[in-house]
């Protein structure tokens, strides 16, 4: 539980570029878990934090927290080139029925999809301080061939431990928060106090606004891929990392609060939470499900699976995590 | 453990079409779980399998089963129309060196993969027997804009539960059965008994035949997708039905053994436990480092997290499998 | 020119599906140029009309049609699965600066469009009438493999002749005619007389109705892909077909007016100048720079090529066509 | 025809780095068409080369010169990350056929491919000259997003002119020239000769090896794209500087011949006539129709229209060039 003066707790930070240096600076994770290290804040996960975790499953229920992908999909071309999932049919139900299939009737299909175009984690490649990546890796190795370095194949079956649900929207009493508004770090403690559950080393906290439900509430997702958006305020880098978590998600877009708290830089917080701190992100999580069940039970940690698929040099992976009660 | 006189020890079926029609009567588990049923052989999973496998997280150690998504893959064009995922670039570092980018350094990229080119659940609506799916669904509900029934996304949160290793290799003392090596129900049972496994009810059953682990000691895939490969024989529909297994996996490309045992149909273990069984099938699972570990631990049960990614619409979903012991 | 009496001078035609069946019977060309044909209406287009169209090559000035093939496409997924064209690149100038290049310095990319997502043919096999394409082929020849009769790569050197621009908007005195606004063939008669230009046999009749760069000024496609439109009334396809013309094209989305004359089927003309006729259909043509070139120098008659790309099976090609003056 | 003494008939050059730096410094057309120029040696093509071109065409007969597009290529891996076309369906007859579609029964389809995987142009921004292309151009503006500067749409209009073929092979006097084989100045001017062909200013030069075909007799593409194969010899970008043709296309891979004749850069007449030149090159040129009918009528000078599709930012086009006689 936080006290004051904790140095994670909330304060005045003015964001700017000049600030983003400072925490780049003082929450860097280079060569702390060694020069080759490529997994980050995954090194606070230890059999031990897995084998704590698995006791959480107590009542057999599973929440899957990955958007569909398809077409409906959020992607509206504010940001950079990503496109909506494309499900095409390779073979179908009804060329076998039209007798254009011989000794095995079949379906078979394929998907196009940008890595980060639905629910999907951050590999810690995916963004750049200057020249450099986490741990100190030269830009240069990220190309178009993809990622020589800090590609999500190193994360292939680390992405598993205690998970724990901040339902910031339920704890402020609102459906959603608004678009701008942040999550400051005494938020953070504050809706973890209400909820009677402690954040500890290794923990993917995973953060719901209520933004994503409003977006399926209205029947459009707007400027949710790439627009305004609730969000934690640039400060929580500090409260993450003396936290030690695993990783962090959300039910946005972008975890971090949109517009910006500054105009020096676009998304200020991930300047330092993925190239300083190596810290694993995960975005557009589907909440709705699992806030409901925590809500009515009281019970905000579970067992949570979010194994990437084993892209070799891809800036993350698609995925449906699991969390289970 | 079996017993002399259980149905579904080994007995002498002479593969045929007619052995498939009669199996799939006899298997057959349509309406079992009511007329909508999407999902079969996983509503054998209940909270209670899924406590009791949580309880096999003792080591904290966890195993990923997905194997590299990628050029290096194992398509070459023997079946269908499926290719190697192909991954490309959206952003790259050398993009933001050379001064490209601006207010966020960043990379992005995309992957095109046919849903079962690697390491993949297929869905129920993968398979037909005539013009009918599992539960009696019409192969019409399978056109050019995807499944409309049976699809992936109705097991989103079902590929959870209890793996068991059968390492039939390691049990036959060789690196890797042969290919047109049948295994049988005697096989799998004789193998449980050796490895002091039982298959329970809801279980998740990973076959090893050591043929992965040929080709990539080998050094190319040559007919892994596709062509000759050891396999259950088509007497295992009976096995995994008594069973009453979850879900069966494998180390090939399909499973059953091929040259399958008939030349009436292609792939004839496949015309039953899909479309009449309903039985989740998973394929192309990397199960090496699995394997030793149980041969060192003696321990062939674990966690088991084979979350598909939530593809509505779909014959199946690439995943990474984990292992957790 | 159109006489008082000409079968294709315009008519009273209450369009339903009982128009369409008598326009089918009337106008279907099925058996004309043999059995087994699969080109249709190219068949008017003999050495003949090639050499003499070669003759209107007077000015060296060469127009090209086809619109930009990217992101700022028309789709906005009103019709079909669609979506505009993704180029990305697999090397680039960056990489190479990057000193992850050797020996040779290159950029390569990629394209993944459907095949009639900006400027494009149709080819014969894009409908079908009941359960028949044009020339009795079976709608089962067109599977998932693609198209075994009427795919595209039949004109693959076809698609070459005599052009005429009508210009229906600036004869109009218009810059564009409105959303719903019929062509009809007194129009394109009195269109023609007014330009001083001759519909002859195998001809390539592109009608310009001005709503394409109505979008372009406006800066946004709006519903140009599948919505409303100015274009050829239903009757036209007397017209063309009287008139023996090689192709139709427009600088349309369907060449045909929308909303469509009918509500019992969606695009009547369709139904008939494809399946009944075999018509060649050119779609999406920016016509704007030849048709000031042609109001300036009076001369609405050009050398075109529109040669596909050699696609075996499919429904069409994307394309830049040239009309050479 | 070729006297004695011209600078651009054979001559004894040992091609090395530095080779490719002199003959660089001598052909450099940079500046010549202007500080903006972005299409290079098509400035060759005046109004005038089209309006005599237009009078080849004699007899009406047109060849397509593309080859299929689809899984049937030649890409084999040998080079870069270039896969063969992907033709998808996302509509069909069979759908049609069961009563899956309404109002509308039609076909409809995709493609994806490598701009550079089959018969296609390259344009002026596909080769780097260290850190600059054609023009002066920095390599930097080929970036993830494509070509700022020398893409194919700014030849979308300029494919167009008198097109000659210098049938090597036929001259020779065999099917194929062999993998290694170099065809010299002095060759392409003895061809020419015995063909009664002159070069002239402008013209698109087709240069046949026998090598496509050669491959299609014996079934398998082998090391054809990115693998040893016979082509121009690096003295050539001398001779076609001088003759000042438009562009350059061979029924090969890569135009130049492999193994390149030094081993200090990959394909060194490339690291010449883009980046110094800019040359317009056509590979994969499907040469054999057009050939016979040459050896037949002994006119070996046509019309050409090779239009690129108009790809804002691409390395080239795919195409089906058409030669009209």
């Amino acid at each position: 539980m936080p006290k004051a003066g904790d140095k994670s707790s909330s304060r005045d930070i003015k964001v700017s570029k000049g600030a983003v240096d400072e925490a780049f600076k003082t929450l860097s994770n280079w060569g702390r878990w060694g020069k080759d290290d490529q997994i980050g804040t995954l090194n606070h996960i230890t059999p031990a934090e897995i084998v704590a975790a698995a006791k959480l499953i107590k009542r057999g229920k599973t929440f899957a927290l990955g958007i569909p992908l398809g077409q409906s999909g959020p992607q509206r071309g504010l940001f950079g080139k990503r496109w909506n999932p494309i499900h095409t049919m390779l073979a179908t139900g009804t060329d076998a029925l039209a007798g254009r299939q011989e000794r095995l009737l079949y379906a078979d299909d394929a998907i196009n999809m940008p890595i980060q175009s639905a629910t999907h984690w951050d590999s810690l490649g995916h963004i750049f301080y200057h020249d450099k990546m986490y741990n100190g890796h030269h830009a240069s190795a990220v190309d178009s061939n993809g990622l020589s370095k800090l590609g999500i194949e190193h994360a292939k079956d680390k992405l598993v431990g205690r998970g724990v649900l901040l339902d910031i929207a339920r704890w402020k009493g609102v459906d959603t928060l608004e678009d701008g508004e942040g999550i400051s770090n005494d938020d953070l403690d504050a809706c973890a106090a209400a909820e009677k559950v402690e954040i500890r080393k290794g923990d993917f906290v995973l953060v719901r606004t209520g933004q994503m439900e409003a977006c399926l509430k209205r029947g459009e997702w707007g400027g949710y891929a790439g627009g305004d958006a609730p969000g934690l305020k640039f400060e929580s880098c500090y409260w993450l990392h003396e936290k030690q978590v695993g990783g962090v998600c959300s039910d946005t877009w972008g975890v971090e609060v949109r517009p910006n708290e500054t105009k020096d830089v676009n998304q200020p917080w991930h300047w330092v939470v993925i190239p300083a701190m190596g810290l694993y992100m995960g975005e557009m999580f589907d909440l709705a499900e699992l806030a409901e069940d925590c809500a009515a039970d009281k019970v905000y940690e579970f067992f949570f699976c979010g194994a990437p698929l084993n892209i070799p040099g891809a800036t993350g992976s698609p995925i449906n995590p699991q969390a289970i009660k």
